[in-house]
């Protein structure tokens, strides 16, 4: 970093980071990439390796592999803590960097909506450590009916609710109901899997809210054909480790399923508060005011007002769509802002003028259900069913980052399409034995019949 | 359970088990496959998950899977604590299970010769996690490296020991000397990946103590062309956080090494004493004593000594070979006295006379180095390099217990094998950014240049 060169700090490597950072491969500056993980995810497919579907490294690569080929780009495995915009540094877990130009692009998580202490027993799906975490959890409830000492614990474990039915609780809700009928068929003496229900619990009318309207009924009824029961404007009040408690038709309703997995809400990345924070600490500049999840408002050319050598994109970012509401937090949205944000740095190191501003170009979202049904909501086309699973098939595979993701992915789900296995259904880390006990009422856990001698 | 049929027991679901349950499929009895994991493991690839060249689920598959059509047979995700032999009874964390016949057979941990304090800064490789954390431990000492403040300390990040020149310690050692050399090439800008130093240590005079002398230096020149050095005659003293102190030649010596595996010793599982303390606490029958690293001595047909009922096997067994020693612990040989044990058990359900006594014919053994050579031991022949390497992946692929696993690491081996990549190069779980920090001295330590802000 002495070369004297512009200095172009990353941080994040998302689809909005690594986009910006490609882009800079060839521009005449020194670029550093900050990430808290050592590789890139490919999240659309995360439910698959958090339902035992694909493996961790399918849908992941290292990002200094990525980027090994771009000789001006340096990779930092650390944490953000702090951002300094009048001295253009940030603090780091290793030390600070100072920058020239800042693009953040750190995302977002899930959000609770101020109810923190569910994400113990209904955890989200961000990374791939969360991932691992609910396919350790979903198959030890497997475990744990084969184990049960009564019906009624039975039942507890073998009720999985998906809270929120946006395309990654679809997505997971249709893949527990196939890991129960179809993979685990044969697996357990004790009980039938098929007999384990999927509760997909949504506040809003329909299911994919933010899909085509048409879309909504042909996505529940293949839900419904892998056996998940979907509820609509049930709203969940409560989350613990016995069960969860629904608001529905002004009634309330406590369920016993011992696991929960949260698909509901996402904030964004903390990072957003820390920059606004310092943007106005400094008085010189406008105020920066994040929106309701924390989003920052970009200009434009997704710098933000007052800061042209900050860059804010993908999921941290609002950026007003032709319609006026902000772009969604999407991977293909994410990528398309890091390219032109790299695209806006390479042009004004080279003096020339700013490029148009910015516009994505929407061709459409794709959800999938299960093992060979999706839904399609294109530009100028909506549809659902084999068709669109084959399309979501095709276009996810292309869009893997390395060349060893697409070919191991291919194989897996040929071998998995035809097998209706999920080879992954591995549970990993150390094993806690009371993990496994029903717990369900005090006389339960004292039961001496369960106890190691 | 309540069948009234013969109760069989299988305690461990490794090549041994895996095995006896599968030639007891059509037995008339109620099998019941016990082990603490979910899923049986393909161990001579294990150093492969900790190279990051494969993923845990391609060298894994669920224990449940594997047995679905044997209708006869029961899994419990358990592990057992106490082993009664005279009320054949088996305690368990998820209870009582009784027994008609039992068969041990949970293998081996790492021994660290009475310094169990080592395990911490050496690990062992036995499970899929300790795979996955000594993956991690090698890559973040890549990671350290590039932010390391000095000289002095880099080099202690790059320098890596290897405990051991059996055939997973020569493995381990040729995959680290190929990731340094060849996958992380171009992916630091601070430093030059094949500067690390990989210290391969072995207290005897020759790798590969085990196989045919004339291989041994066919083994070390492979390793060197990897870049790795061979210290035979070199005893550990010590093991820290900092390093491995050495014996050689009646010297001592400190090498700093942040990244120490221990792949030295075996001892056999727990289950072996307990075994042994529930049979010398009846005195009717005869004492049984194990061997020095905790094997129980069978009889010739795997039964031990006064107890026909009971069937000891695998790494957990001594059973002498043709001239005299005990036969090794390798998957080879416990996949054969699985299946001769279920044989036995078959026969005797139907009423029929017992089989010959059981006798391992030794095909022979194969370690591979690096991505390109190999030392094939065979029964009339010993060759190295190339060909040996070829072989020694057929013979692997052949072995994998599943399609689905043979079709991904095929794919894995051949993308890898062209690109000298390594995709599954993941950093998991949480991270404490205090590892990345150097730490030699205290006042290193207390360097306010590298805190957070």
């Amino acid at each position: 970093m002495s070369s004297g060169k512009h200095r172009v700090v990353i941080v994040g490597g998302g689809f909005a980071g690594l986009s910006a950072a490609r882009a800079l491969r060839k521009a005449d500056a020194d670029v550093t990439v900050i990430d808290r993980a050592n590789h890139h995810l490919f999240q659309p497919l995360l439910y698959q390796v958090a339902t035992g579907g694909l493996s961790p490294a399918d849908i992941s690569a290292p990002i200094r592999g990525l980027l090994s080929k771009s000789r001006n780009t340096k990779v930092l495995l650390a944490e953000v803590t702090g951002v300094d915009v009048s001295a253009r540094s940030l603090a780091t877990t290793s030390g600070p960097v100072e920058y020239d130009t800042l693009v953040l692009a750190t995302g977002s998580t899930h959000s609770y909506f101020g109810n923190g202490s569910w994400a113990e027993n209904a955890p989200g799906l961000k990374s791939l450590d969360d991932a691992t975490a609910i396919r350790r959890k979903i198959l030890l409830a497997f475990e744990a009916a084969e184990q049960a000492k009564s019906e009624d614990e039975r039942r507890s474990w073998l009720t999985f609710a998906i809270v929120g039915a946006g395309p990654t609780g679809v997505e997971m809700a249709g893949a527990i109901g196939e890991l129960a009928r179809q993979t685990l068929k044969n697996d357990f003496r004790g009980f039938d899997p098929s007999t384990a229900r999927a509760l997909h619990i949504e506040a809003g009318p329909r299911v994919l809210p933010t899909y085509s309207e048409s879309l909504s009924p042909k996505a529940e009824k293949s839900l419904k054909k892998l056996g998940v029961e979907v509820l609509t404007q049930t709203r969940v009040t409560d989350v613990s480790e016995q069960g969860i408690t629904v608001e529905r038709d002004g009634a309330s309703e406590e369920i016993p399923a011992k696991t929960a997995i949260w698909a509901a809400g996402v904030q964004s990345s903390p990072l957003g508060a820390m920059l606004a924070d310092s943007v106005n600490a400094d008085s010189s500049s406008g105020e920066l005011e994040l929106d309701r999840i924390g989003r920052v408002p970009v200009n434009d050319d997704l710098t933000i007002p007052g800061h042209p050598e900050i860059f804010v994109l993908g999921d941290l970012a609002s950026f007003p769509h032709q319609d006026g509401s902000p772009l969604r937090g999407t991977a293909d949205v994410a990528a398309a802002e890091g390219k032109y944000a790299g695209r806006v740095i390479s042009r004004r190191l080279k003096g020339k003028s700013a490029p148009k501003p910015f516009r994505f170009r929407d061709l459409g979202k794709l959800a999938v259900i299960g093992r060979s049904s999706a839904v399609a909501d294109l530009r100028f086309l909506r549809f659902g069913g084999f068709l669109a699973w084959q399309f979501w098939l095709f276009i996810h595979i292309l869009k893997l980052v390395s060349y060893q993701n697409r070919a191991t992915v291919l194989v897996q789900w040929a071998s998995s399409y035809f097998s209706r296995n999920r080879s992954a259904r591995l549970i990993t880390g150390k094993l806690d034995w009371s993990e496994l006990k029903g717990g369900a009422t005090a006389e339960d856990e004292s039961d001496s019949g369960r106890g190691a001698a």
